[in-house]
């Protein structure tokens, strides 16, 4: 079980936590209905207004972001044809190749060293138009850059990439599952990238807090084909009013503390940075990558356990570090300190 | 919105419940933790107790039943093969031809008239082992059968179709969506049923009145298998300790009500069964089906609206009312009394 | 190895016809090409021919029927959708299932008794418009019906029945593989039938006696798709010039024989019509179904095969009889004898 | 219409090869059968043969090694899994992403500069055995390497990669539409690399010169598996006796001829390996690859064209010759003094 004390030290991931007290409290006051039937108030509000800030004409509640993505490409393109995302995109590694076992595409690889798709080699890997190659169906982006350590798309790189893909007629689509942690780090409204992309995807049950969810925005066009496809992965769940409740309250209260997750995030970087025995990439969000020197990355980890604070390693090499609104200044102090007491005892 | 008055006339489906007040105050206490990361106490405590109660060794949470449905298609089989199952089955026509799309299976129609599937039927239409012909992959019953009119499937006719489906080697999956009904109804454990099969299904979110959720239980191989397959649809949902403890209230608190709902539709089926302008189907649970003599169905519904009451016309001659604990005796004694102006006012 | 003098007496398809000897020489004077380049003459022109003969705009060239009949789908429909198709169609039971587990769709069953598909039944079963039901994709019918026995589309149920398709707008595709026995049996083009359908697929390897291959003649557009889905599936084969070649001369040497087949067929059913131990279906084209009194079906063939005579049993009470040009007379007259012989040892 | 004198001069592809009278001969005279049914005894021959040489327990002929390739991978893994090959190899770059729209299988580029797979880099790239990740399922490798310039894979290599992928326990099957000029080249068995890999594709429509087909070889229950799969796929041709007598004739009289190519080869890339404005890579067998210091691989492609000889740009700064039977030695002269000549003229 976790508790709110364990949540306060767990630094693996921002789904990780726990609805307070005052979410839970909203999430009872819930208004409610069977969303199959479109009979949920709490859900249409969520959806209606996750696509004003976007900007989008619409957008649907999903149980994942993995579902919301995969319906994103399902609805956008079909099966046969190229998905062109980062090469450490969260798309590729972790939905378990949905991509291709349920919408039928073949991934291709676009090197996003920096969280962004470098354009020039896009345009190298395209696909020429050869009836007898496989042909582009979607270009996907990752915003902010999970892998990447948090890295938040630079708009101008994304008004290329969307000015190349129009002209291709290839849409669009935004893994933003943590996009509002870009906005809140710009101070910037979500549609600065959203009205770039055709579909765009936010995570509710990340940084902002809320236990379950995710929204897919876009067109009318792509929430009508959306619907149907969220039933058919088994996506369509009854009064999901509480979970809409929850993200509401998320939107209302929870999204201001996303700045000090990012200042949580600068400081342990700052005391971190300068160690001889990593190298700690420069966090513009609430992600902190970790390289180490030699591959002992599970070595780091298992230190950090012993001194109660969770984290990742998502290589032999790296170690992962996410803020979020349950910890506690206490827990990011301690942290830093751990990791530099490890360096003198390995 | 759905309120709990609007909810108390609502006859459509038993999906339509709203969480009692009792039900939220165990959700708000329930403890959490990230499911994907396995460290949810309270799913894990309904997942031991569905495995304990239908005497299978595992089980999983999920969002629907149509995920679990299709993920007990996907663990058990493999693309390329035929699901044979009712021609009237809710995975034939309620999961958006999932079984074929994603699960890459062909279907084939048993007859299943009278809730159970014909044997000698199934028998005659069981492929040929030739190698240009499709090969059987796995057989589904549903238990209580839905539009069959929550008609109790037989354990004798289980026994000899699970005598048959094991002599072929061919799993046999329950889609036990009201399978408490089916129990409560006969004063039986669930394992009365479930001993003759290989998977199960049950959802917390019709008869018991939980908002969200479903539950496959297995084998520990077929649950280890459907892990990672709910992953792969997008089901791999992080806090779900709050849906996980409805469903637990609702096994403590609900299961015992839903005797009183079998009852109330014996008593609208008893008032209205020798009305001469429809013929309603004997209930064995709570689902009452009303076939009218001529397509008018709609016709039916509409008068039944006008009066405050809420049903389903299932095709163009046939209406569904279904009971659940969310109804008042004023609701289900309007109902009786409007379906028999009905007839004198058509 | 299968002679001359084997095929004679093999009444089993009319696939196992061999290639006579000026067919051969015919292949060897092929002007050939890579057809993947598109660059095969013998198979350009073979495709020109097809499409004016069945009035369609173009027309593509398969390795088998089976292939032609699933590009069908796929380039007229998407995955997730419903495909019609008679409840004995060649397309159900014959292909493997790949409308399901490449195509992606759901198989609904239509009554097809007479060879063709029941309208009113059609109506009863078709989707309603509910978002959360599987929706129609494509309707197949076959002519000549193949299990029901060489059936004739009867031009005016196939008018009736693509109305419906073209309000429904929903392509209707014909499994033509025996359209030539049809056209040839009732003296006509071949577009009486085809001028109501979007597609057609016409097979050269059947009663034509053309070692391989099929043909799908439809709309420049549905061709357009139908040439990478071909390649897809590892249907681009190379030098397929002998291969058209074949089916070149069939057309213009094999067409008339077609007659003779009917009119074998018809004689062996004249003198069998009467036993009372067998039901024989008045045929109307190549193929003779016998039914059984009892499921003897198995007993039959072996009978006749004792006698050198190779038939097919389809069910455990039906034998099937084709007619193709590489029969004799001896051959035909042997089998009415022989049948006539089992009734009276059994 | 291609004739052996435009063949004479088309270095675009060994796919072009016209069988020679020889042949047709040799193919005319074949024993045939339907081999649906498994009746064509020059199939059965040709697969005995091929299982022989390959020291694999049987094998299947296939209408195309596109469609043999996929087999392979749908026989040995199941969807949902990866599928590891190299960058540019042909599985991942010319089959249309068969691999992930039909066999469900996520794609991982691994490096293959030097025609191998890296296996170092495979490691790296393995998947970490993580339920919500993606687990591997096949390993492809390509022998010779088509893209890389024919090279041929190194027998060290391949023990080293099928050491590992046993120890994973995940099939290796190898990609050998050109093994033959592998095994000529070096005066080795085709068994020296077989017996590293549990299945090989050989086609016989490349340097042998056969019109139509390749070969799919592995262990008994691959091939049986395989069987259902190529009808599925619709790949079971009917009277398949003509392609297969021409690939027996292949074997025996055009394999000679592969040293031939590989020798003229060499020459033209002697005379050229020391231009300035183009590399040349050194070939190990029947391919020439060169890359232009600009992307001009568009206009020496149109040079040589001039000059009336086909050449293929496989990038916009790579063309690529490929030598077989049908040429001569005029062409193949022309084709180093015309390459010799553009750079003058550019």
């Amino acid at each position: 079980m976790a508790t709110y004390e364990d949540v306060a030290f767990d630094f693996r991931s921002d789904t990780v936590t726990l609805p307070t007290p005052d979410m839970k409290a909203a999430m009872m006051e819930a208004e409610m209905g069977d969303d199959v039937y479109g009979e949920d108030p709490t859900v249409l509000a969520l959806q209606d207004r996750i696509a004003a800030e976007t900007g989008m004409e619409a957008s649907l509640f999903f149980p994942t972001g993995s579902m919301a993505n995969l319906v994103a490409l399902m609805a956008q393109t079909e099966p046969g044809r190229q998905l062109y995302c980062g090469a450490r995109g969260h798309v590729k590694l972790f939905e378990l190749g949905s991509f291709a076992s349920l919408a039928g595409l073949s991934q291709v690889d676009v090197p996003d060293t920096h969280g962004f798709l470098d354009l020039e080699q896009l345009q190298k890997v395209w696909a020429p138009e050869i009836y007898y190659m496989t042909q582009p169906g979607i270009v996907v982006v990752e915003n902010t850059h999970n892998i990447g350590g948090g890295l938040i798309y630079p708009v101008e790189e994304l008004v290329d990439l969307h000015r190349f893909t129009q002209e291709k007629g290839v849409p669009l689509h935004m893994d933003g599952a943590r996009l509002w942690h870009a906005a809140v780090a710009q101070g910037r409204s979500l549609s600065t990238w959203t009205r770039h992309v055709e579909s765009v995807m936010l995570s509710v049950s990340k940084g902002l807090g809320a236990p379950i969810g995710s929204v897919l925005a876009g067109s009318k066009a792509v929430i009508e084909r959306a619907l149907p496809l969220r039933k058919l992965l088994g996506g369509g769940m009854r009064q999901v009013g509480q979970l809409a409740a929850a993200a509401l309250y998320a939107l209302d209260h929870h999204l201001v503390l996303l700045a000090r997750d990012h200042t949580r995030c600068q400081e342990v970087f700052g005391t971190i940075k300068n160690l001889p025995w990593l190298e700690a990439v420069a966090p513009q969000t609430n992600i902190l990558i970790i390289h180490t020197e030699r591959p002992e990355a599970g070595d780091l980890v298992a230190h950090l356990t012993e001194r109660g604070l969770k984290t990742l390693a998502i290589s032999p090499s790296t170690v992962r570090a996410v803020f979020h609104l349950n910890l506690t200044d206490e827990a990011c102090e301690r942290l830093a300190d751990a990791i530099k007491e490890w360096g003198r005892t390995r």
